[in-house]
């Protein structure tokens, strides 16, 4: 694939969904073909698994929960993100593999080994690795304000549950980043929202270069 | 796992679900504890995603809807079938992967051999495996007639598709039996409704010596 593919991840109240269109509106502003877009979701069939998983008050196991996420995710892979991809775009997708990892295996499943070796099993079924990943890192007390801020219309499943679980994650997400170091970048996106684009935008500079000589 | 478990596989028309009964209702009255269930199905989340996926009108990449049968085969597996199993139950079940392989596999994707890989890397992440499966079989015609007869409440997606899916259905049935020849038993479903049960008791009898002796 000859495109570039950027992820964002982290936590609720991360700001990931913001800094993701602040950098999809950079790079447009630079001439490049962008593709923003967001998991479980970004197809028609992947947003109504999307509703199915977060809003339909259904109770999966976990091992079926995550299945069910890479259902999702390949429809998403095979019907957007691999065309986009190919026909050289740059595609920004806000939450993909890295979550199912923090959220299902670490949170949810509390780093069960035998359910993170199967969303490892799942993950190399799907082609398609981001060519850089941003996980944006905020303390708890921060993302917790700004998720209290936010005042959703409806709060999904995982907004829903308790501080433990969500500490879970954040510390899943460092793991991935740990293990991961090459294609993950940690960002603090505790400063304010302009200075923490900027950041992004110096992380991802390189890689535009790198796409402009491929 | 210490109970028995039994899978009915085979195309539309078939009678495989009032097979299934009929054993089970033979099975019990020998004494059995039987949990009679059926794919894609057979607890609330599964059921669920049966809805999702045959009634819904979604649109899934072949792969997508692949990963979303599993999810609610894991779902089953983890909350019913295993659990009877371990508690010594017969468990008869009305499809099971093999009707993915055979429908996803073969008939929708028309045997593309990842998709198929795929499909067996994902069986390889569910841990139950039939002791026995009986595949029913039924020349097309007969198949048809049945078809036409039962006059269902609402038509399925898989049902409402061609002769063409159907034979290629019927053909990746073949091509498992054969391969799993020591799991599976092809049973000629053409006969009269009792004519075949006594046939599939005629099979399914060892197993139960088995079971006794165990």
């Amino acid at each position: 694939m000859s495109g570039l593919f950027i992820t964002f991840e982290g936590g609720e109240g991360a700001g990931k969904s913001t800094q993701a269109r602040l950098l999809a509106d950079h790079l447009r502003g630079l001439g490049l073909d962008v593709d923003l877009t967001r998991e479980p979701g970004g197809t028609k069939g992947a947003e109504a698994l999307r509703d199915f998983l977060l809003f339909g008050g259904h109770d999966l196991s976990p091992r079926a929960e995550v299945m069910a996420h890479f259902a999702a995710r390949a429809d998403h892979v095979d019907r957007r993100i691999a065309p986009a991809l190919a026909a050289g775009k740059v595609v920004i997708c806000d939450r993909f593999t890295d979550s199912t990892e923090a959220y299902q295996g670490h949170g949810l499943g509390n780093g069960d080994p035998a359910l993170l070796d199967m969303i490892a099993r799942l993950r190399a079924l799907v082609p398609a690795v981001p060519d850089l990943t941003l996980v944006l890192r905020v303390p708890p007390a921060i993302a917790a304000a700004r998720m209290a801020e936010r005042a959703s219309a409806r709060t999904d499943r995982y907004e829903a549950l308790d501080t433990a679980f969500h500490a879970r994650v954040a510390a899943g997400f460092d793991a991935i980043a740990r293990r991961d170091a090459t294609r993950c970048r940690r960002i603090d996106a505790s400063a304010t929202m302009d200075a923490v684009q900027d950041d992004i935008r110096a992380v991802v500079a390189p890689y535009l270069k790198r796409a402009d000589n491929a």
